[in-house]
């Protein structure tokens, strides 16, 4: 795990790094309507990693006249942003919005590593990615479980992986789950003093790093109804972690609980914390969703670099039919110009 | 399990039967602060079991001029409900708000079986319930785990206990937890297809015969994040709840799930619902909190009468100081009401 400062030098200017994601799903469509509606919707200026083929056909489709711009190695200046759209262009994609094609997984896959690389070098600010099909991705040997986990290999130091922490923000609403894509039955024991401490110290320097936070308070949720009332419903409180947040406080950190999740999640008594932990995914997602459904961000700490998305998958149903709605990726990328 | 439907010849008039709940908490004062402003809330008719000298000490530490009327056998039409509050006395308890004392148990106990008789004959509409305290209760040897438990003993048609069911409601906004003040850890193989296929059946009836919501619509969430997408994150909704609601649906009921809990709880999805069976305590009760932190009601059904209570505990910290909100408890008497 190593966090890097952000590299002081990189000028304001550097565009943020948007990789195109699925290209039969609705990234490409969100990216095109942003960017036709980039001054109402008041969006700093990015570069799209994918295929400038599918764009420009996409584009069509939608009814958008879009101007493109191919850029190779980041030419910031020679692009006005409110003119063309810069895509480093990957290779030519066949737009069928909905039938995903693994012929396209390499585009797909390059478009990441190219986007984050050049984040990690500073040319960009911040990466914002559209939503990836991963069925499609294992099926040309993509070796990672997912996007975050391609991502901490991209930006490791030698044999040094970071550790990405999954956050949902909407506001000043966030919220982390300690245990994502697992079976509820394996979650209480995933739930240990080492994850829960490593977690909490990530979610820490990011609060401060990242949103500017100073000593950022952090409530955690119980695993168990009523956080195990004393025991009675459950013992993971007592005996794994109120130990861990007890050792956490004892190193400074400003942390609450284990508490209620059922009370905590009520707006004013959540806004109480700059960020909460919660156990498993229901647990966080449920209160983010039922109050932010279309809003959310998913935003990934631990990383050296900024990484925002949106809070939703490839939508093969809508794409290319301009039905999608762009507030959730929108908000991911008004959210990694402010923390970058 | 036996459902009677409501007694027809209950004339509209019957008050509703308020428990007071522990004399040590805000069961008191939620009922006194409410009936002092009973024509600005809108409130029926209600009568109190409980101890007057506690109610009449209460008044005067809350400083709320109240006139009471001891009532023996629910003599209507004797007392004027805007007049005089009627209270089924049931002996003198000391007032000491926030110090609970386990010598007052008997007329908790009590208050809560008149009340519960008073509702089953037809001389009360509908039973309210001020929070308890169980911990005095076990102490003056109750033998049930909770407030639910004692009155689906209460209810029992010799052998034949009925299967309460909790549901918390707001406004349009209803979910049910099929698995309550369990630890996580149980939560997997407490999910049944028996236990189901029972809670649906009683809900469905349920929100037909006292919400008055013909061919209800139902939704089962699963167990595991992102309902298990297929198997990938835990086989629970394949193996056990799928097959259940199959075979609910099989019965003409309208049953839809197994649906990912985290987006199922966003306001217009939740909606398209008439009520939600979440599998457990959190799933169900973040999602009514974070929307309705302080008007939710908790609905038992299944039983032969309608109960309503609020949805919070005895506040010891807050009793007897005017402090405590009155939302929930008014909540649920609106509720009862309407209900019956």
């Amino acid at each position: 795990m190593s966090i890097q400062p952000r590299a002081m030098n990189t000028p304001h200017a550097a565009p943020l790094a948007v990789s195109m994601g699925e290209p039969a799903g609705i990234g490409p469509d969100l990216i095109l309507s942003l960017y036709a509606e980039r001054v109402a919707h008041g969006l700093p200026a990015f570069v799209v990693y994918g295929s400038r083929a599918l764009l420009e056909e996409r584009a069509q489709r939608l009814g958008l006249a879009i101007e493109f711009a191919t850029v190779s190695d980041l030419d910031q200046g020679a692009h006005d942003f409110q003119e063309v759209l810069p895509v480093v262009d990957l290779g030519a994609v066949a737009d069928t919005p909905g039938q995903p094609d693994s012929a396209a997984a390499r585009v797909v896959i390059e478009a990441i590593r190219r986007a984050t690389e050049d984040v990690r070098a500073g040319r960009a600010r911040a990466l914002v990615t559209a939503p990836i099909h991963k069925g499609v991705l294992y099926g040309a040997d993509f070796a990672y479980p997912g996007h975050t986990e391609y991502l901490a290999a991209l930006c490791a130091e030698g044999d040094r992986v970071p550790t990405p922490v999954m956050m949902l923000a909407h506001e000043n609403y966030r919220v982390v789950p300690l245990t994502i894509h697992e079976p509820l039955a394996r979650v209480p024991e995933l739930v240990t003093g080492e994850r829960i401490a490593e977690t909490v110290r990530i979610l820490a320097r990011d609060l401060s790093a990242r949103f500017g936070i100073t000593d950022p308070r952090i409530a955690v949720t119980g695993l168990n109804p009523h956080a195990g009332e004393d025991g009675a419903i459950g013992t993971e409180e007592r005996d794994v972690i109120s130990p861990a947040i007890a050792a956490l406080r004892e190193d400074g950190l400003d942390v609450t609980g284990p508490l209620p999740a059922d009370t905590l999640f009520h707006p004013p008594h959540w806004l109480a914390y700059d960020a909460v932990l919660a156990m498993y995914h229901d647990q966080a997602l449920i209160p983010i969703k039922t109050i932010a459904f279309e809003s959310g961000v998913n935003v990934t700490l631990g990383l050296p670099i900024v990484r925002t998305s949106p809070d939703h998958g490839t939508a093969f149903a809508v794409a290319g039919t301009g039905r999608a709605s762009v507030t959730s990726m929108k908000a991911a990328i008004l959210l990694a110009e402010e923390l970058s």
